[in-house]
């Protein structure tokens, strides 16, 4: 077994996130808490800079870095929120990024990426190919990052669980979208050291469950993905995120793709806030009471980045 | 000239105002910072109870109403953001409340404003209708309540205003949506009394601009009206919310329906945050440069409630 991140390492990344990285409010939902019969309230991420909370990773392992990594430039690969975080930090730092994509990308999310300052270099569509150019880029001289299994993400994420802490102390139960699990690994890390009668529960959708899976079989499993959620595609989850996993998280319920659909729609109708598939699967497991006896309760919303045209067709879709 | 209203009375009324009412985000944008030059923040009433700052007055004025009054009820008439704050506040103290609504209004507003505890009491699709049919609550021993020119509805929103001064005390503008000009003469009243150095600005859309041109021309004016902004239609300012603005409001400015239906867009897409048309003309004015040397500016984004296939609509409209 790995060695787990401690909550005093979370404490120090903590106080070292700068102030362009936000406090999000936390907000009460009373749609969420009548259907519970328990005080729900709604953790904004989908309102942190870049609309996800990845910036409290990507600014930790960039922080990182020695002077003349910082001066070289770091690199990795993603498509989706952890890129603009990256290239986003990268900017605040000073620090050259560069983006591995593949060749099938959407536009929209190389143009963002571009944007906020980060170099995207293209592979083929094939998983490997994406290793390969990393290790065209490290031959350069620049760092590059695995985050899935790299312990200073499971350190910035955890941030976001004190942060809750700070701001509910009377908190008894926190809902966490899961992908590959460095999100839960740093939220639950935080909140079992620091306030252990919390639960922590994961939420997956059906169609990818990597992570309900290995915790059942007692070690990593793979599965196949089929799912709308698209920040939560993760085929297995890392080594040292389950490893978190084991021993912090308490469950994970899983919620089908068309409840998520409602609770997309629900969010933007009822809560006046955008959020993105994978970010709305803890209103949906709320809404569909699939976590019994919750108490005082957060639903993490993980982010918001979600075209406006999907929402109108998942409300025509659910209506 | 009418009796203004004081800033002790809106301190006063800010005491009373119910936990259920709440302190809604200031959230520092970085797009309209970048656009201006300036640090923007945006005042998310659209996240306040029932969607939209209105419950901030319906709650002073229910609230203050005698016993025997709160035991025989209050009605109003309106289509909009009013008829459910003033239901919502009613059920919070357990007022019956009656809303007038034309035969004409949108099942969805009626559903809403039944939805959270109204009465809802039709009438012809005339205007005259509505006095009629709030003439025949009122012999029913029903309080009818006009909330255009009604000092607690000023001292209610005024609320808003000293809650801002509480979040940044430093701040330089604060940008108001304009319709009737309660929202903007309880904003401006708090703000220009406890902070004089500080501009309050007002924003309407070309096509429903009573209060700028009220202002220019020294009284109270009636315009033509036609415009998307649902909840920016009145036909002119009350006289003592004109008075207000007269002494306190710096400038009004104008925004196009084009340049809103953008703005809206903008919202969603950037700060994941679902603004109807007329909480969003403070966000069209900063992104077309409309005020000069805004400074540290506040943009009061004063509602949410719009449909998610119309957003979808003005982004395939506005691309």
């Amino acid at each position: 077994m790995s060695q787990l991140v401690t909550l005093d390492q979370i404490r120090q990344a903590r106080s070292e996130l700068p102030p362009q990285i936000r406090v999000t409010p936390l907000l009460h939902s009373q749609g969420l808490s009548e259907s519970c019969g328990a005080e729900v309230r709604l953790k904004c991420e989908n309102l942190q800079l870049t609309g996800a909370y990845k910036v409290r990773a990507a600014f930790t392992i960039l922080n990182r870095l020695t002077p003349e990594q910082k001066r070289r430039g770091a690199a990795l690969s993603s498509s989706g929120n952890f890129a603009s975080a990256f290239a986003c930090m990268g900017s605040l730092l000073g620090v050259p990024t560069a983006v591995v994509m593949m060749e099938k990308t959407s536009p929209f999310k190389v143009e963002k990426t571009q944007r906020l300052g980060a170099r995207v270099v293209f592979c083929e569509d094939r998983f490997e190919a994406r290793f390969e150019a990393l290790e065209q880029l490290r031959s350069e001289g620049i760092t590059v990052l695995h985050h899935g299994d790299e312990p200073n993400v499971i350190i910035g994420h955890g941030t976001l669980g004190l942060e809750l802490l700070e701001q509910w102390p009377e908190l008894d139960t926190v809902l966490v979208p899961v992908s590959i699990g460095g999100l839960i690994a740093g939220v639950a890390t935080a909140i079992k050291n620091a306030h252990p009668q919390a639960r922590v529960i994961g939420v997956q959708p059906t169609g990818s469950c990597a992570l309900h899976d290995s915790l059942r079989a007692g070690e990593v499993r793979r599965v196949k993905v089929n799912t709308i959620c698209d920040a939560l595609t993760a085929e297995f989850p890392s080594q040292l995120n389950f490893d978190h996993a084991r021993a912090y998280v308490d469950d994970i319920v899983l919620v089908s793709d068309d409840e998520v659909k409602r609770a997309v729609v629900w969010l933007a109708e009822h809560e006046k806030l955008v959020v993105e598939p994978g970010g709305a699967v803890t209103t949906a497991a709320l809404l569909q009471q699939r976590v019994t006896e919750p108490g005082n309760t957060v639903a993490l919303l993980s982010g918001g980045n979600v075209a406006i045209e999907q929402l109108a067709e998942w409300a025509r879709e659910t209506r």
